[in-house]
This record gives structure tokens, C-alpha cells and sequence, in this order.
């Protein structure tokens, strides 16, 4: 045996013991399952327009981009998603990546290097801290949402270029980030503040446009937005919003930009289809908050931000039959354990989906309420 | 006007000064292009049955995969891809991505850590590059396929787990690795050899099964093989192959997977086919070689180990003059300036496709032989 092959088997006890080990679990096309793990929050994945976009775009272009975007790999279609993308969120110019985390990855690396000081929340996604780290920049991460901790260390910062990193709702807790001091604090500093909206964009704020644009921050030279195409526009990808100067230096210089395949026309295709339903339907996204404010009153856990709801749970293990419990009646929930969790805390993670018609989110409702209620009872 | 704004616009004029800014040109579905800058080297990515199938799957299946794969975003169109792609390279397992950066990410952060040695040869792609960085191991760049300098910092590894990356068929220069030579020394020091078979697979050895598996070398335990979806196989995604032990421990510790939406329904079942394509043609990789050996000839220019052609141009603006005169007679090419060439050379990037008629690659001879003719003759 290698040592490599010890190594793997070592690690793998490891996880075993601390009831930590995974598998993925293939599900099947027509399974029947309520299924409230993904984020496809406004049920356009499935929406019949979106399905026959991305089938047509297939058929057009062909399966794939073929090459990164500044070779042959941008087509019209990518162009009219940043035109659209950067439209309906006001802002100047947008581009679009081939996933979310090389958004985010592109977006960090591009604008910091060694010389840059990032300033990161403690709750901020994989992707983000990944991007953080391969810009080589110094990295202070502060307490989850402490605007005078991120104030204490721009203030530091001794004239270096400064990155504030953020959410505008967070994607395990589903909190909301303080938007507006992050912004004043960043200005006051010359900082740029980059906010993933992953879970933001076409959930918050009017028709979905995103929390940067509900707060009036679009546009503002200091802000930088981030968002997938993967969540709620139920497709693949991602995107960067801001000003035309910054879309044209990420082109430029942003390696996971650059070096990778443009996304494949059949997604860029759902997408652009999924914002125009979007478009059309602009009271979607707020029977999110409708929907998902009555849930998290029945189990008694904090409204989201977002659609996601958080219900911590007394042990990994706990989480896991909890959530077994759940799928036997049909109803399948995220659950979080270590390192997927930004406060080491197992949990279920239960996404509000307004694609359900009522009966079907009333039943999810109902057996959630009592699973939770079963599990979480004593410790 | 912000610091960052100045900054934007500074380096932008430093970009422009040096000839280097560039820009997205988007193509229309039905440009009259013969293209050989993209990487569908067989054609597949327009193949009937490939774009059939990516229609079908998003019809079926929606635009996306909805989550993460350990959370829902694995369809059993992802596990079928996994099992056809380990059984054509002759592997135990196989782990699809998103792209093939989040593969190159994935397997060195996941394998390699600040306690571990990374040695890289000088010419990987930067996606191997951010991965090294990504994994805050040391990292030793040896020379170009220098075997002796391999074995040098090896044998200074005192003990740390070490890894090797490099690629099959180099992605700029075309030209190959010494696999059989580098797995020889991983094996004496017990290191694992990371082999990039981007631009290999499909075009590589018997019925396009790749360099790792015309080396014999597919199972060897020293050994582990990244690909992506989006070249040859003409969809979108990225995939490593090894032990199951080694996808067991991605599935469970490589962040770019863990954190990141499932490859989209579309390129996974797009991928499929082109592989099942593949199989029922497996004399097709060989002529890559026929007609790509006659153009390197033309062009006085090294054949390649793959369908690569690499023409090196006396200046980026010679390049970029020869790739437009290519255009005007209806050829793309590739043009590769800094930061993209490993060796600080602006080049043209000529690939070799098999999909195209006799008559359409002869007429694409033509032009390239007097373009290249006329921009080289006098520095
Ligand atoms: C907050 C956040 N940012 C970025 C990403 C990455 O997006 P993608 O899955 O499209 O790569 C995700 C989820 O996957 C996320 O939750
Ligand atoms: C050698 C090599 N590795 C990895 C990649 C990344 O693959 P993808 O474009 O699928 O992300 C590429 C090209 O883009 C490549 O040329």
C-alpha cells in the first residue's frame, strides 16, 4: 500500500469517527420528492420557458462555448445575459463567469494582490475565503456583520488598496449583512466592498433585484456585486456587476476568467430566459418572505433575510436523522455539518420555494414542523 | 473620480501602452468562420446527437442542478458520466466538476496542504498554477519537463507528502510530458503525479483514452488524471480520475466541489454523448495528428502531441495583425499574449479540428500558410 493509500484510508477514519464522512447520493429524474435542499427558490429551473431556452440554445449553438471568453468563447447570448444582467440590477456593465465561485474568485484576485489588505467576514462563503487567500493580499477576517470591527481594520490599512468582503444574505444562516454602514464605512476608506448576492439576486428587494439595488448601493463606485446564475435563476454560472472600467479589468486580468471556457450556451440561454420571467412576475420574490416567514415561526427559528432557513441541531448526527426522517415522508432539506457551517453548529437547511403550489408547501410545512419538533426536543 | 476609478484607468493605460488590452468580440450563431481557436478538436460540441442530448437533458431534467452535489445537485446522469469516463480512461473512479479549473483546484488543495511539497513544471496552466497556491503548500517550479529537476526537489522533500503537476499535451506549446519518467520518480518517492489531461483526452493514444492510459499508467497508485468537458468532448465541466479512495476524499475535502452548484443537466448529458460518440469512432483522435503533422509542416513549426500547433510571432502586435488577416479570409486562430504564453512569447494558437470536410481544412491550410508567411518574414 502507498502512503498515499494509508493516508486516504487515515483520513477517512477520521471522518467516520467524527460522524463527519459523506457520499453523494444521485437522485433520479422522476423522483418524487418535495425537495426543499437546492435553491432553485422560484422553481425556474423547471419552468417550462426556461427548460425549452436552454434546449434551444443547445441545439443552436452546440453543447458547449469551446473556448475561454477572449479566445472564441463569448457568443451573442453571453453578451445579451451581461447586457440584461446589468440592466435589471442598474448597474453599468456586468460579466459573466462559467460558475459563481469563479466570480468570486476573479472578482478578489483581480483587484487585490500583496499589496492589498482584505477585510472578511467570519461567515463568508468557501468560494470567497478561497479567493481571498489566492490573492495573496493580507487578510483580516472580523466578527460576522461587526461594522466597527471592518471600520478598526480599514483603518489599518496604512494606504494599502482595500477589499471588504460580504453577503447580502448569507448562505447557511440566511441572515442579512449591514449593508449600508458597510458601504458608508468603505467610502469613508476608499475601500471597494464586494457583496455576493447569490442568495441575494432575485430574492430581495423590488422584483428580485437584489439587496445591493434595495439598498440604493448600485452604482456606487465603491461597491462591487457578485451573484450566481445557479440559485435563483435556476440555471449555472456567475456574474459580476459594477462599473464598465471594472468588468473591463477583470477581462483583462482575471485568471479564472481568462484561463477557463466561457459558460455553455445552454445555461447562459436559461438564464437570460429565467431573469425575463423574472421580469414578468415581479411580486414572485416577495411571497419568499411570505412563505418563509410562517415556517420559520412554526419551528420557531429566526425569519431569513433570504429564503434560506437556518434550525441548528444538538449534534451532526441528530441533523442527519432528522433530515432521513424528513425524506421518508417526501420532504428532502440541506443538512450542514462541519466544514460547512460557519459556526462549527449542525444543522438543517430548509429553502422556501414559492414553484410549490400550496398544497404541496403545506404538506412540506407540516412534516418539517414535526420533524424538527421530534429531534431537536431534548439533547 | 474614486482611487479605484484612477486605478482602473491607470491600468488600463499601462495595458494599452504595452499592447496588451483586451477585449470580448462576441460571435453570432451563424458567423461563416472556419474556427480554429476553439478546442473541439473532434467537432463534437456541434455533433447531432451531442446537441440532441443536452436539449433533452434540460428538457428533462431542467436548466440546473439546483445545489451542490452533496447536497441535491447530483442527478444519476452525473454518476453515469462518472462511471463512463473511469471506464474509457481505465480508471477505478471518476469526480465530475463544473469546470476544469474547479477540478485542478479541487484535487491539489484537497490533496496538498501547508505540511506538503508541490512541484511544478514551469509551463502549467494556470489553473494548476492557482491550485498550488490555493493549498498554501511550498511549491518548487522546475524547468520545463526536466525529469533530473523533478527528482532534485523530490529528494528534498525531508518527509512532506508531495505532489507533481504537470500536463499531457501542454496547452500553448502543444508540445508533451515525460509521463513514463515522472511516474517512475513519484513512485521512488513516493509522490503523486498530477497529470492534466485537458488536451488530452480524446486526442491521446488508443480511441482518444488519453496519455495516462497509452502509458500504461491508468490505476497506478502514484498517479491521478484531471480532464475537462469542455475540449474535446465539447460541453462544459471537468473531471478526476483515480482510486475511489481518492474520490471519497474529494467528495469530502475539496472545497471548489463541495461549495460549488453541480455541473448543469445540459453539458453533463452533453458530455455522455460525446463520449459515447467517441467510442463508436475511435479512429477519429488519429487523424488529428495526420492533419495537424501536414499543417505544422506547412508552417514550419514542431508538430504537435496533441491537436496544439503553437506558431511563435516576432511581437504582440504582430500576433494580433496576423490573426486578423487570418479573419479577413474567414480563418480564426488563437492569439496568445502575456499573461497567457509560459514563456513570454506572443503567439498564434492554431488548433487542429477533424470535424471539418476535406475542402473547409484545405482552404484553412491555404490561408494560414501565406498568413503566417507574410507576418513572420521580417521581424
Ligand atoms: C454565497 C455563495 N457564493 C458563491 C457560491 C458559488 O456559486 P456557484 O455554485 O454558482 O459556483 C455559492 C453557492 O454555491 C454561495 O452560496
Ligand atoms: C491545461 C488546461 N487545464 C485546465 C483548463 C481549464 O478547463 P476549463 O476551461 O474546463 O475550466 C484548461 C483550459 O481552459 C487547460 O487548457
Amino acid at each position: 500500500m502507498s502512503t498515499w493509500a494509508e493516508w486516504f484510508a487515515e483520513q477517512r477514519a477520521g471522518r467516520e469517527d467524527a460522524g463527519l464522512q459523506r457520499a453523494l447520493r444521485p437522485r433520479a429524474a422522476d423522483e418524487d420528492v418535495i425537495d426543499l435542499a437546492n435553491n432553485d427558490y422560484l422553481g425556474l429551473s423547471c419552468h417550462p420557458e426556461v427548460r425549452r431556452a436552454a434546449a434551444d440554445a443547445a441545439l443552436r449553438w452546440g453543447a458547449g462555448a469551446g473556448a475561454s471568453r477572449l479566445v472564441t468563447g463569448t457568443t451573442t447570448l453571453h453578451a445579451e445575459l451581461e447586457r440584461e444582467l446589468a440592466e435589471f440590477t442598474d448597474h453599468e456593465a456586468a460579466l459573466v463567469f462559467s460558475t459563481g465561485y469563479h466570480a468570486n474568485l476573479s472578482a478578489v484576485t483581480a483587484l487585490a494582490d500583496k499589496q492589498s489588505l482584505i477585510v472578511s467576514d467570519a461567515h463568508v462563503h468557501a468560494s470567497l475565503i478561497d479567493a481571498a487567500r489566492l490573492s495573496r493580499a493580507a487578510i483580516e477576517v472580523v466578527p460576522h456583520n461587526d461594522v466597527a470591527a471592518v471600520r478598526a481594520a480599514l483603518a489599518g490599512a496604512g494606504g494599502r488598496r482595500a477589499l471588504v468582503l460580504t453577503e447580502s444574505v448569507f448562505s447557511v444562516l440566511g441572515d442579512a449583512a449591514p449593508l449600508p454602514d458597510l458601504a458608508e464605512v468603505c467610502a469613508d476608506h476608499d475601500a471597494l466592498l464586494v457583496v455576493d448576492e447569490a442568495h441575494g439576486l432575485g430574492v430581495v428587494g423590488e422584483g428580485g433585484r437584489g439587496s445591493v439595488h434595495a439598498n440604493g448601493m448600485a452604482g456606487d463606485p465603491h461597491v462591487v456585486m457578485t451573484a450566481t446564475l445557479s440559485k435563483s435563476l435556476g440555471a449555472m454560472g456567475g456574474a459580476v456587476l459594477g462599473s464598465a472600467a471594472l468588468v473591463d479589468h477583470l477581462v483583462n486580468r482575471a485568471r479564472p476568467f481568462i484561463f477557463d471556457t466561457g459558460l455553455a450556451p445552454a445555461p447562459t440561454a436559461a438564464a437570460l430566459t429565467a431573469l425575463s420571467c423574472l421580469r414578468r412576475q415581479p411580486a414572485r420574490p416577495s411571497q419568499i418572505h411570505q412563505r418563509g416567514g410562517e415556517l420559520a415561526d412554526r419551528l420557531g427559528v429566526p425569519r431569513s433575510a433570504g429564503a434560506v432557513l437556518s434550525v441548528p441541531m444538538p449534534s451532526p448526527q441528530v441533523a442527519i436523522a432528522a433530515q432521513a426522517a424528513a425524506l421518508a415522508e417526501g420532504v428532502r432539506v440541506g443538512c450542514f455539518r462541519p466544514p460547512s457551517v460557519p459556526d462549527g453548529i449542525s444543522r438543517l437547511r430548509i429553502t422556501t420555494h414559492v414553484g410549490l403550489d400550496d398544497d404541496r408547501w403545506e404538506h412540506a410545512v407540516d412534516v418539517l414542523t414535526h420533524v424538527v419538533k421530534d429531534h431537536r426536543g431534548s439533547p
